[in-house]
């Protein structure tokens, strides 16, 4: 509590341990950051960030360290304090494939790590897909880049038919570099896609993730686990996506609907 | 690659390196995991998940040490591996609180770090809030526990005639402990909140907030950041919320409204 009587009513509060102080720096700096309150990539020097953000010197020192280990702003004698790639928002209001969804902040080029049939899928991702048993699945992996540096790593499961409409295609080589998964299924499918249910977990990257996506091993990442179903409800991508939570924000607009009051 | 054609057509991929095949199984079992495939909380044998994986017992036992690693899964030898603790869905198709939320996971409960005034926010803060130039704002911090054990750590800053409401409150001690803010800003209001921007980011825990929240010093979690406005347009409540992420994962049901065709 460190000075701040628990449950005080309205007392004022002075004293709080500094690795506080500094948390809630670097939260609301971090708040500025993302929602773009430096455009030029250049933060303010430490006594004006110190006025923007209410604390002092000290503090601002150790919440620009916290935001420099989260991988958001890189420190360098001489430059000063800048941001290190600008923190990209992907929307959780709509379901939209990577590129789609960084229109206008960049070219999402893909390296395509696998396509290949899986005539015997896993039981659990035949079941997620709804196969009939024996059904065979197409995987696509993919190491996705925005402006050339990696961003996230895909692996797709598809239901047979719609991964060999996929595998028909004669230009799928650079359609899978270039494109979204989404629109070639839906494509494929000849109707849009629906809903998806998607999960967000946030892990601790392994080694061979981590090397992959070009960060320290144990980095923080999101894993997401993405169920897209075509209009008619049918589950037809099956997907877990790691992605670099340096360099993407997920994104939402949440509406309170009526519920239990006051809960 | 690994022995995988780059863009290859349907060609059998049959060497992957290992870690590979183990992230991939990895995925999909967390995908089981969180979809409460294991109701007792028990995973079965190596063998009998190999199978449901299409997996090796060496990826298995791979995929199940990223797992541990993660915070998902403990493994106990004469016990078996089990799953640590369920993890929760917090919903962001809809805006709630936290209890509001796990209505039926388990008792939140809160201990309150901090309530006071905060007589000159920080500048960044008033900004997101709208206050008038010299107006205060209320801070207040809670460490909130489902069933015992630290879920979040939540900072809010209310503006001063929303706090000041607060801080009127007869039982406001008991109410901070058991109940969301969103409902008592509701009340202190008298008009239901509307909407709320949400961004989400995976971030290393910094050590102070790690030891609160009981996970290990740069373990992967949550910071949310979240404004809430009032049904009016008005906002309310900005908030810096930690979650740890081997207790909660993030739920979406996203829909896919007229877009750009096949992007």
């Amino acid at each position: 509590m460190g000075g701040t009587s628990r449950a005080g009513r309205g007392e004022w509060v002075s004293s709080r341990p500094r690795a506080e102080r500094a948390r809630q720096a670097a939260d609301v700096l971090r708040q500025q950051i993302t929602g773009g309150a430096f455009p030029g990539g250049t933060l303010p020097g430490e006594r004006e960030l110190g006025e923007r953000l209410g604390a002092s010197r000290n503090a601002v020192r150790e919440a620009l360290a916290l935001l420099r280990a989260e991988g958001l702003i890189t420190r360098r004698r001489g430059v000063g304090t800048t941001v290190v790639a600008a923190k990209h928002g992907h929307g959780l209001d709509r379901l939209a494939g990577l590129a789609e969804a960084l229109t206008g902040h960049g070219t999402v080029a893909n390296e395509v790590r696998e396509i290949g049939r899986v005539p015997v899928p896993p039981p659990a991702v035949a079941a997620r897909l709804g196969l009939a048993p024996g059904a065979g699945a197409v995987r696509v992996e993919r190491l996705r880049r925005l402006e050339g540096e990696p961003l996230s790593l895909d692996t797709t499961y598809l239901p047979g038919d719609i991964g060999e409409g996929l595998l028909r295609r004669p230009d799928l080589g650079r359609e899978l570099a270039e494109r979204d998964l989404f629109g070639l299924i839906e494509e494929v499918a000849g109707q849009p896609l629906g809903r998806a249910e998607v999960q967000v977990h946030a892990v601790a990257a392994a080694p061979a993730t981590a090397a992959l996506l070009g960060v320290p091993a144990g980095a923080a990442i999101f894993a997401i686990d993405r169920l897209a179903h075509l209009a008619d409800g049918r589950p037809v991508d099956s997907e877990a996506v790691h992605i670099r939570a340096d360099r993407l924000t997920l994104r939402a607009t949440l509406y309170r609907a009526p519920g239990p009051p006051g809960a």
